[in-house]
């Protein structure tokens, strides 16, 4: 194989195995390349990576040696991604009864998806986290999309315990916002204890569905590896939870003057949007 | 930039935009090459995709002309894949009470969540779809993958109006398994009247519910694309649709043996898989 292919089947290779470990050796073999050409292979595939904010790579010491492909997002692309949805959630005929925004549209569209997908992954990249959590429904194709790029399962958590589920834990609890008590339940089967979890929401409030889906994770000995979420209110400011990163913040909703303002989110607070230079 | 850098774009820019038309006039710009030489870069690119299986290219006549990637697999992934799921899928500790299968952790991983994505957008990449379409909750998921792959948006079926979706649709069936009245909700907004949409769901046994969402396309004056699912049950034989793709097949399952028949599914069928060739 030459050079220019092996170029091609590299690029590939670690768009579609992120934060996968790739050996050396095993590489040289499936290209048919000495190390010594590979590693200059690697050399590209990185600079231009790098250069284009398409993601970094972590070296692993050990006996073959590895490489892992962390996806990134440059910090123009994600502020231009938010500004875009500034600018199409602030349409004054996404308001709904009850001062809610529609955003099914938005949450559905690939471009979308994979950019919050890249978001989230590369803010919480370093989280250590071994899968993404969410509930249902909405929060569903994001996480997908995150755990994408993170290469991580995704666990959904069922408003009502379902027969194809098998044993579950269940929870009840009062939603922040309306007071009303709800239910969650996660099979057994769906998480394994002590796992490390990144919640991934389309939407926050006072932040009761979180801090729930917290509590859930903590019935399976499990930690928070962070919380992400599409969309997060400016009220109430304190939420039921200590730290989330959202993209996009949602102030006052004026139903009758059909106005809505839209800020960037926590994930652009400077402290830690220069973290990730 | 150098021919080998521009490889590692155009691959990325491909895989990171299946189904959509880019323009080699644009592509020249964006890369800084001559056409002549970007030309070279993409029959190296092509060659590689199709001799690996990643994908076809399409070539686009027209004032500025322009290229396609279609993401595709090769029928030895597509085999192998199947023959992993028929293994994991016959374990006996899967079996829950009902005869029903557990499969949620399954479709939670991204291994298995890309390659049935690929699947499905392989196999219904000419059916001209603009949307993909599933009903809450299983088989959102795999309705996100499978659009990622199409670079189509997805639309969710609600299984109860809510007030974030606005106005909407409903519809009350049978569910053809269980006998029992179900229904489903799609917001207004969510689907552009006259859509095509393809239909992506984890489980099929009598085809109730992709009836259901066939009924639903049509209120929206929709067509359908087509009907991929994850699984089907092989009774009933008759189906109450004519037409679907199912990755893998559920023959017999005996509770009390704890055994269960795992089959390839109808994807494979010798007609329409020799088809893809």
């Amino acid at each position: 194989m030459r050079r220019s292919d092996r170029l091609v089947c590299l690029t590939q290779l670690f768009l579609e195995n992120p934060h996968t470990a790739v050996s050396l050796t095993d590489l040289a073999e499936r290209l048919g390349a000495a190390k010594s050409s590979l590693s200059e292979d690697l050399a590209i595939v990185r600079a231009v990576f790098e250069q284009r904010g398409i993601g970094t790579f972590e070296t692993l010491t050990g006996a073959a040696g590895g490489i892992r492909y962390i996806p990134g997002v440059s910090e123009t692309f994600a502020v231009e991604f938010v500004r875009g949805l500034q600018k199409e959630l602030a349409e004054a005929d996404r308001i709904l009864p009850g001062g809610f925004l529609f955003m099914s549209d938005i949450l559905g569209r690939p471009d979308v998806l994979d950019a919050a997908g890249r978001l989230f992954a590369h803010r919480f990249a370093g989280a250590g986290a071994e899968a993404v959590l969410t509930v249902e429904t909405k929060g569903i194709p994001l996480a997908v999309s995150t755990a994408r790029y993170l290469g991580l399962p995704i666990v959904v958590v069922r408003r009502n315990q379902r027969v194809t589920e098998g044993s579950a834990v269940s929870l009840n609890y009062v939603s922040g916002s309306d007071r009303r008590i709800q239910t969650m339940s996660l099979s057994r089967r769906s998480l394994r204890e002590g796992s490390r979890a990144l919640i991934i929401d389309d939407f926050m409030k006072a932040g009761g569905t979180a801090r729930a889906l917290v509590e859930l994770l903590a019935e399976f000995h499990g930690r928070v590896a962070g919380i992400g979420v599409f969309t997060a209110t400016l009220e109430p400011e304190k939420k039921l939870v200590n730290d989330y990163v959202s993209l996009v913040d949602i102030g006052q909703v004026d139903e009758e003057g059909r106005r809505v303002e839209i800020l960037f989110g926590t994930y652009f607070r400077k402290e830690s949007f220069r973290k990730e230079g």
